[in-house]
């Protein structure tokens, strides 16, 4: 058997924690394996200093297209999800227009309110009273927040606001997180404020599932099962939360769940019923009860796309669900809607009955985080070349360097200059202007990683011409910056840190 | 009761499908909403045509620090993640240096393989047979696999390869994806070799929690129990999928199953046993019944930190678990190495019976989920500006318009080479370079969404001063863009479409 290049043993440079990818100067050897594999470095594996391929390249493996197939638009995020962050955050920052002589309201420490209600008159909803829901920035921290105001509430025990501090304790990822809650005067009477996290663009299910539509015959599709176990398994979890911490949920309704991502909901307007009917003085054992029978009551409610204020018979609403669905979700649910035996219900006895439909949700979730992890990756590059985009558009053609002689035709900060025109300004053999972003791209990600690739640099009257490598130039980028820095007062130094 | 200017009843812009926030031109009206809230049109919520703020306002919450404690680093990635997607990355595009004289090998499709293993004598391990295990590259889709050979091994039965057939199909987060398998004698031999996804930089569990040391006393800490648990229903959840596929893992073991993000594990090396010890024709149940045992001694040889090979008196080492951890986890494991009575053991039951863990892990899945996603919105805004600026570079200064008319003092052009100027060239009142990156991007970010906020751009010689608004700045990078472009010959126009 002849000599066999496989059988070399190297391991990934990387796993030797002592390496620094980001150090300007790499000896390979000097790492933690450089005594054991010293023997092995005709096959030692020189990990580039900084990698300078195009992008992050661990895709999700399944599709494959050919390279001619794929566009310059797979190096970035796919549309939709762009499209859906980018509305998010619009949402999220959106502002009322200022009115001449119209004060913009604001609520102690929360400016820029905008209203998220859609509805024109407000009629007594769950909670017995009008209320209204505003999106508001914090002076405090600049995060936004989940305003709701409880209209002509009379706070008459002070230790009601307090059974708020309960619910600022439970963070659970199907959970709108209570922020905090006061009582204010703003409104000309006595009301009460909730603040919860926003989330952009959530709609309750209430609208997504029985959304207002003036034709009788575009009612939405039957909702899949697979959904009606997310939503249960989803509810369920976060009932597991708010019982350990000796809550009740209390507003399990559709009008009161959001749906904040594809088939990911959370319970909203936790926390109010607390207060607002703290007086009444129920037993939370009594309250959680109520929270199965609830829980059980919205997914019969959208299983068969019945409107809560229609569903008096249940038995009958039971029997329709049965037919369309398999027997174990009617189970379940007739399940939540009985009356509690010898034993109170508890969640963690439901979490046991829904378990292989909690399996089947949490290796979707697995599954979601694995893809916004490789999108990550994706994106990841391209906050390092808008810096050092930035750090090239700050040193070139500066006006008070014209006649600089560091600037001139002989010296070395030219080919900076050179270097702009190779990389913005290729023309073709006709003279006409080649705009290619990969090759823009290619270009900066090997003059951030230094390598020792060589190029041509050409004077712009074709007099002169430099071969020099990316590691020369990113010294001289360094070297450039270095005396742009030390050019700053030291006040202003501080800012330029985001280099 | 004065006027309430909270009684204003807007939804925000965005829900309204029929809106596109990329528009040239926007009549605020002319949404799907215009007729319901015509009368309110004196609160219409003004939709910024594309946000020119800084950066996704919808970071976590929970941190309040003030503005004036925020870093500019606080606008791209924590370093950590940012390093190890970048590691991550670099270990995927690692290859080994060419060497002259030694032709670089490869596989089928598969090129530019990197060994994996840092052993450096290969002794048989569980398969009885060697194995080597690179990284390749394939031809056909330029994405990155696992290569396992197999030495030695003869397939004298052509059933035995399809037998990874079935394995192809199963898609887990918590098992390395198997993507084929052939023979080859590329060896000299007869090798088989299988292909399977590729996690780089992953380590087994075996690495992790019993590394090669020489100092006995620095031996790891004790494992905490919510890993265990998590481990458990990790690999109790890749059971459930694989049996369901009437399939055995066959490989639970400390030294086949990878960690391939903090607590995420994934089982690897599937397949392999059912090709190569496919003539032993052993019932699938058996085998099923076998992964149970191996996966409650994977969690007891962790749990006791004890190697596998020296784990003779099981009884003991369970003593020894359920001494520093729960009674519930001895149970369990305890359950899963006890011989199956009158039924065979289901994953389905022991999917019930940890339940209340699924729910758990479910939790910090989805956590993880949201924080990624908080992470992509983040370093969403880098892509667009990466573009943008690729655009400026590739319209300012170009030297074939060197005394062109167009771009002469007078003309409107010359406006950007100023705009140029103001972002990147600012100086203080000494003189000196204002280096800020947050006035660069701020810039940047209204110029792409064209606002109206107007600047004064003053020329070099501070003769002349322009007032311009963002939106016409907009408009002028648009035309002399296009005029680029029309310049292009039609084959280089597909090029340009990166921008």
């Amino acid at each position: 058997m002849g000599y066999d290049p496989f059988m070399s043993s190297v391991s990934q440079g990387l796993q030797s924690s002592q390496y620094n990818p980001y150090a300007e100067e790499h000896n390979p050897l000097a790492g933690a394996g450089a005594s054991y594999y010293g023997a092995q470095n005709t096959y030692s594996t020189p990990s580039q200093p900084l990698q300078y391929h195009l992008y992050y390249p661990l895709a999700p493996i399944r599709d494959t297209l050919q390279p001619y197939q794929r566009a310059v638009f797979d190096l970035f995020l796919p549309e939709s999800l762009r499209e859906d962050l980018q509305k998010k955050a619009e949402a999220a920052r959106q502002v009322l227009a200022s009115q001449p002589g119209v004060q913009s309201p604001s609520l102690q420490h929360y400016h820029s309110l905008v209203p998220l209600d859609i509805k024109l008159k407000n009629t007594p909803g769950i909670f017995g009273l009008p209320t209204w829901v505003w999106k508001a920035t914090s002076r405090k921290n600049g995060n936004v927040y989940c305003l709701r105001r409880v209209e002509g509430f009379r706070l008459t025990n002070e230790d009601a606001i307090k059974a708020v501090n309960s619910w600022k304790k439970i963070s659970h990822p199907n959970i709108v997180t209570t922020v905090e809650a006061f009582t204010t005067r703003d409104f000309n009477d006595s009301s009460l404020i909730f603040v919860h996290s926003y989330h952009p663009l959530s709609k309750t299910l209430a609208e997504h599932h029985f959304p207002v539509t003036t034709n009788r015959f575009s009612r939405p599709g039957p909702v899949p099962e697979k959904v009606l176990w997310s939503y249960l398994v989803q509810l369920s979890s976060a009932l597991r939360v708010i019982h350990k911490a000796k809550l009740a949920a209390r507003c399990i309704d559709i009008s009161k769940v959001i749906l904040t991502d594809k088939n990911r909901i959370r319970l909203s307007a936790c926390s109010i019923f607390d207060v607002i009917n703290f007086d009444a003085h129920r037993r939370v054992e009594e309250l959680q009860q109520e929270d199965f029978f609830n829980l059980g009551k919205l997914v019969l409610s959208i299983g068969t796309n019945t409107s809560p204020r229609n569903m008096q018979d249940l038995r009958t609403l039971l029997e329709q669900l049965g037919r369309n669905y398999s027997e174990e979700l009617k189970e379940r649910v007739a399940w939540l809607l009985s009356a509690p035996q010898q034993q109170y219900m508890t969640a963690d006895q439901l979490i046991r009955d829904l378990a292989l439909h909690v399996d089947d949700v949490f290796v979707s979730s697995s599954n979601a985080y694995d893809e916004a992890v490789n999108h990550l990756g994706r994106e990841l590059e391209n906050g390092r070349l808008v810096r050092l985009l930035a750090k090239l558009g700050t040193i070139n053609e500066r006006p008070e360097f014209d006649g600089d002689p560091n600037w001139s035709e002989t010296e070395h900060r030219y080919m900076l200059k050179l270097f702009r025109d190779y990389v913005f300004h290729q023309v073709d053999t006709q003279g006409n202007p080649v705009l290619d972003l990969g090759h823009i791209i290619s270009c900066l990600n090997k003059l951030d990683a230094g390598t020792e690739e060589k190029i041509y640099l050409t004077s712009r009257d074709h007099q002169s011409t430099f071969l020099v490598t990316y590691r020369e130039l990113k010294k001289q980028v360094q070297s450039a910056f270095g005396d742009l820095q030390k050019g700053n007062t030291k006040q202003q130094q501080q800012t330029s840190r985001g280099f």
